[in-house]
């Protein structure tokens, strides 16, 4: 850890303050590409009405927006607390190779957020609430098809 | 299943559809509650150079705004593809719990697409390609007991 990791993960928790003051969940991420950041963010769930807009993901969209691409290799994140499953693999998406992180999901649990618990889900370890069900997979592949044939058709 | 359940699913290949023609991924999703369209949204991760864009970000994010709240409980998810788990995780975060999906993870590999790939990272199946490193938990975790002490503090 290099002492400019310790500077950026201050921003995030600037982040994160800004994002308490709101009344938003306590979270907050920077995104820094060449020593530069590229992309902040912090918890607007509750006021954006938006369950996705955890600071990993508001961060993640604006680094992209900043960077015109999806595509956000060799940006390193910098987060006040491990990501949930979905931010973990948003960052996966995104094809960030490098995260720091400050609390744990065990620290996100006793404050009541179920980030632990959703990994417990992904790993097995506990049972998913949610039923799926799969149909009309036909017609779904055959849009797969369409799209590879495609010749401007894009993979990320 | 009800027929219901066909007809919400082949709203959700006309977005998949729409999607394609614009050069993005071929998914398309829709979110129904009470027997009503709540939110629509195909994949524009390509377009709008953001990483999270996919068809079920994108439609929780219409279905949140439309309905007001972050908290989709009671309704109901048709996607034209298994949701990646970023995807999933969003999908509970927003108190979901029924989903309808058409293609598998396993089709989406076939045609490029990592989806199986994270399922497998975080099943602990495929080595994770991202460095994780903890640093400033102390100072992370002040800001969780700042946030608990806030009596307008919400949990989701």
């Amino acid at each position: 850890m290099a002492p400019e990791d310790k500077k950026f993960m201050r921003l995030a928790l600037r982040e994160c303050e800004k994002g308490i003051r709101k009344g938003g969940g306590p979270f907050g991420c920077v995104i820094v590409k060449n020593g530069g950041v590229v992309g902040a963010g912090h918890n607007t769930v509750v006021n954006a009405h938006d369950c996705t807009a955890h600071a990993e993901v508001n961060a993640l969209r604006n680094a992209g927006k900043k960077l015109k691409t999806h595509d956000l290799t060799g940006c390193v994140v910098y987060t006040t607390t491990e990501p949930c499953p979905m931010c973990f693999t948003a960052i996966h998406w995104g094809r960030v190779k490098k995260v720091f992180y400050g609390c744990t999901r065990k620290d996100a649990s006793k404050i009541g957020f179920d980030d632990k618990h959703f990994y417990d889900i992904l790993e097995h370890k506990a049972r998913d609430e949610i039923a799926e069900q799969q149909i009309c997979r036909n017609e779904c592949v055959n849009l797969f098809k369409q799209w590879v044939k495609n010749p401007r058709h894009k993979t990320y």
